[in-house]
């Protein structure tokens, strides 16, 4: 029998009893408490954080939560066990909010240089002094403002919708017949051109006050909203999260399979509605302002997102022939799209190519420079799948193959992101086989983030570890290579130095995933190549966008064959080029109508259709590849 | 003590018991039933028809149930006084209607001769065999769709909005890839032009398959609605009832008022709504169709109307200086109207000119002719405002008046609607001032209605029953002339003659409210014609719009001073010119557009701020006017 254990939570009424080794959320569900748990209590998202002010637990996990926090009680609720009688504390979300760790920088962006609002922006604020209705003026409120806003502007035409006519008289009187008019012009402001009324404000404001807009990038894993003040263009606040799809299915295939069932749509919509929101409130906080202040929203991200995000159903793109419904949506109302924005503001969905290769790709072509660059460029965004595009200002050619979540992590015994507690870099003794490393926040290693994977499948290649197939040397004399209940297995660090209490280790079966996942990306590259007859040599520059790139070592990464063998110069790391696309297509429609051109552009590949894929792929899976004339430098390492 | 009845209704568990000379609503109450009451239990509407099948009631009034179902034991719940134990049915809803009298004839319109659907109309449908997606054809569904539909129609640009992209693919695939789509261009389809898809079918039609617009008339009395198939330009079924708006006040400042506290704009939206939705289920069943396959549904009514419909705060169209928040409404989708037809169809409502000059006077000047003819034109549509236009096809005046509505029967102690049981037309004799009359449906009268109102007024003048000033001559010999409690009254029919056990009379108030009302628009005639120096004598043709014209008398009418002398073949009465210009603008988008210019040229006249218009209200207050020489076929009879 297990031993009973008194709980008592600060916001319930009375105590609940639970046998030990009872999770704290199930405690907490009998007490009648619902815990927030985006991330489907995974232990994640650090959403579900609880202080435990007395009494004994065991946390199976802290990821988000700073070793200081955690010291002072703070524990989450869905990794952590209860041992003993307990007190609780609920703490309200917001407080949570600002212990959490993030695991994600804010995305540097700088204003383009020249960025004029009045030349550049969709969005527009007409201060009007009325005259006043009287009885030989008798004209209408709508046609007093529209013939004031054709006058000021030059525009040809001028619509309002229901909603901004229901609030206008009541605007008009408030601000005694001053008022400003905020419009949106889908290709900006031209003479004889159209817009639309979006708000009207009663009053005149001054000309430099912020005019709000956001950018959003949704990612199958994170989502990210930056605020953007549009009359300066300077961004005032930023925030990422966890996109709460992930408790409905780590990748966009299990997503799509979900969305078919049922209400499964439905929820998934709401689910990312929820975080986008949730962010748009947290950024607006930041910039000191209000979700409801922001007028126009630029979203990019993968199809499937864009699919899931507006409930159009997604599930052409996981079967033959992998078809959206739509790469261009049309422009929506922030109330129809289900943001939390001014709901007669403006949402733009950026334009994507195919199934698999969305705007988050086409936002990043735009933001990495490629397009309008006479270099071959070759741009790769590495998520759960691997995108990449070759070309230059001429020519862009396409190709989306999936590499797994390998490197996020995922499907790896011992992976984890690259948040505190992860390796995310490691070192073998040439001689002794002894692994040394780097955890990101210094303490005690709990995992290897993607960086450490691909450096300590390096390091295991380069030391005679593991040969080319992957497979281990048993001859070595090390207890550090050994047979598990998974083949072999290297030990990276002993349990005792651990965060997790058990060895931290990388199995066979972990490589073969890694590899597949390598193979997929390498393969993608050389069907682009082979494609256009340009060989990997004659790239001029590599651009790698996404997460993925901001912590891997490049020599590492060419020693497993993941990227091509070339100069580490022609390498560049751009960072989240997708949000940063957003951003741009928010400031400028010039931007917006490139991205359409760019999404035009594109030649894409199918690489389920294409044999050539088939091949390479199975070249490819090798360390660093079958033909070792592909990397001349990590060849020359391998034979030393 | 008032002896306890006990009634029972079919539909109640069990019986409820009730003090003699308990309305049978009430009662109803208590069994916890609730009754149909859109006039809001003032028995009008007729809704409330519950039949008795046992037990003795006292029915107050039948309006709108006919002789023979009121034999079959029908009675109003509203207007039925419990007088002993009763069995009671209430029948269903459906059965209810077909029961009831409506005191509308339809209105009818014949197709415009010419009319080409494909050249006309704003809707179109366009068939599509698909070729369908393959490894080789990866274009998404709305591409796919698009650039056939671009194809196939020459248009330039076509939209999709998000709520049928969403079921794009389900219906493409149910199709096997052939599909059907419903276009809608606001100003037809030209190469080139512009166009929106608003739904997708599976599967083909036939090209004459019937495609579904409707109507719309919303009175501030009555709302039709007319059902068209735009393929032959045919209505195939109308329906009309009272606005459920007027159990929340008669006239449209009562509801501007009732409109400005707490949520009353909400309520009179929904009420108007629940008329206007229930009349197109009507339409649509006798159509043989269902509301939602209707794309296009195109509105006309007063200012006032149309700002309840769409919740646009209508407070500044009662006070000075008298103006409406807009005039030209936005096309707006049927989801956003409120309007049970397709969600995604389109909702027209036709623009107005001012507070009192709405588009029932617009549509009704278009449908009239009077803006394509040369011939000086005087179109006059009386309710309870009396709008009136003088002009031609090179110009046009309006001005409203505040008439009241006592030529609909309502302030006037005996008045009622033009229904069965009315008296329409009544005869004095010159000798004994004995009245006759007629009634509608035979039968025992109810009261008077309009027509007999002036019939009667102009009778009693003639006859010398009353002066010039509507005073009673109490020296006549006739005890058909006496002293009520509301001062002098004139005996039309005695208790034991009507179907209301009591005498019909018309008193001195009556009166005055009679000859208010008919000095106002006389007044409103006057004023228009002085605007433009035009004297009435040369108006070639007077058209008469409304309800108010089909049963008056045009001589009785203008011996009493309400319609200027002159002769009789220049009236012309109409019908309801309002649903005509309704029709008319849905065949076809140059209609509509028609409309505009007509809402545009409009010189209107605001006649609260006009002195001339006091002068003339004063000098009209008399039969038939100060001013006999403005009368030249009454004076001869006076004076006889």
């Amino acid at each position: 029998m297990a031993t009973i254990c008194s709980v008592k939570f600060d916001i319930a009424e009375e105590s609940v009893e639970v046998p030990a080794g009872t999770l704290l959320t199930t405690a907490a569900e009998k007490a009648g408490i619902e815990i927030n748990q985006p991330c489907g209590g995974q232990g994640r998202c650090g959403q579900c954080a609880v202080q435990v002010t007395a009494g004994k637990v065991r946390r199976r996990s802290t990821m988000r939560l700073s070793q200081e926090i955690v010291e002072q009680g703070f524990a989450l609720a869905c990794q952590t066990i209860v041992e003993g009688d307990l007190t609780v504390i609920v703490p309200p979300q917001e407080m949570i909010q600002q212990h959490l760790t993030t695991g994600q920088s804010a995305t540097d962006v700088s204003v383009p240089e020249g960025y004029d609002p009045h030349r550049d922006q969709t969005l527009s604020r007409v201060p009007m002094r009325l005259k006043p209705p009287s009885m030989e003026d008798q004209t209408s409120d709508w046609d007093r403002v529209q013939t004031t806003i054709l006058g000021e502007t030059g525009l040809g035409e001028v619509e309002i919708s229901l909603e901004v006519l229901q609030k206008l008289p009541v605007v008009l009187r408030e601000g005694k017949w001053q008022a400003t008019a905020v419009l949106y012009a889908p290709d900006g402001f031209q003479t004889d051109g159209r817009a639309e009324v979006i708000d009207m404000l009663p009053g005149l404001m001054a000309d430099d006050a912020p005019l709000w807009g956001a950018a959003v990038d949704i990612g199958t894993t994170t989502v990210k909203v930056m605020l953007v003040d549009l009359m300066s263009g300077e961004p005032k606040g930023q925030a990422s999260e966890y996109n709460a799809q992930i408790a409905r299915g780590e990748d966009v295939i299990s997503r799509i399979i979900f969305a078919s069932k049922g209400t499964g749509d439905q929820t998934l919509r709401e689910l990312v509605l929820k975080t986008i929101n949730e962010l748009l409130r947290l950024a607006s906080k930041r910039g000191k302002t209000r979700p409801e202040k922001i007028y126009h929203t630029v979203i990019s991200g993968n199809s499937t997102m864009i699919h899931l995000l507006l409930q159009v159903p997604p599930s052409s793109i996981r079967l033959a022939p992998y078809i959206t419904v739509a790469n261009h949506i049309p422009v929506l109302r922030a109330r129809e799209a289900g943001l939390n924005t001014c709901p007669t503001g403006k949402v733009t969905c950026l334009p994507g190519v195919a199934s698999y290769v969305g705007s988050d790709i086409t936002a990043g072509v735009l933001s990495s420079g490629m397009s309008e660059t006479d270099k071959v460029t070759l741009f790769l965004d590495v998520g759960t799948n691997g995108e990449m595009v070759l070309g230059s200002r001429e020519w862009l050619v396409t190709c989306a193959c999936s590499a797994g979540p390998a490197f996020e992590g995922a499907g790896v015994l011992h992976g984890m992101r690259a948040t505190t507690g992860a390796i995310d870099e490691v070192w073998i003794n040439t001689d002794t086989w002894e692994a040394s490393w780097r955890v990101i926040g210094g303490g005690k290693p709990k995992g290897l983030c993607g960086s450490a994977l691909i450096s300590l499948l390096a390091e295991m290649l380069m030391t005679g570890v593991i040969n080319k197939s992957g497979r281990f040397d048993f001859t070595k004399d090390t207890n550090r290579i050994r047979k598990g209940s998974h083949g072999g297995e290297y030990v990276v660090s002993w349990a005792e130095e651990t965060e997790i209490g058990e060895d931290i280790i990388l199995t066979e079966v972990d490589i073969d995933n890694l590899m597949r996942a390598k193979a997929a990306i390498f393969a993608g590259f050389t069907v682009l190549g082979d494609s256009v007859g340009i060989p990997l040599e004659s790239v001029e520059q590599v651009l790698i966008g996404g997460g993925f790139g901001q912590y891997i070592n490049v020599e590492k990464a060419v020693q497993i064959g993941l990227l091509p063998d070339m100069p580490w110069e022609r390498f560049q790391f751009l960072g989240n080029t997708s949000l940063k696309g957003a951003y741009l297509a928010l400031l400028d429609h010039k931007n917006k109508a490139e991205i359409s051109e760019i999404a035009s552009k594109m030649t894409y590949i199918e690489l389920s259709a294409d044999n050539r894929f088939f091949d390479a792929f199975t070249s490819a899976m090798f360390l660093p590849h079958t033909d070792l004339s592909l990397f001349p430098s990590v060849e020359i390492k391998v034979d030393k």
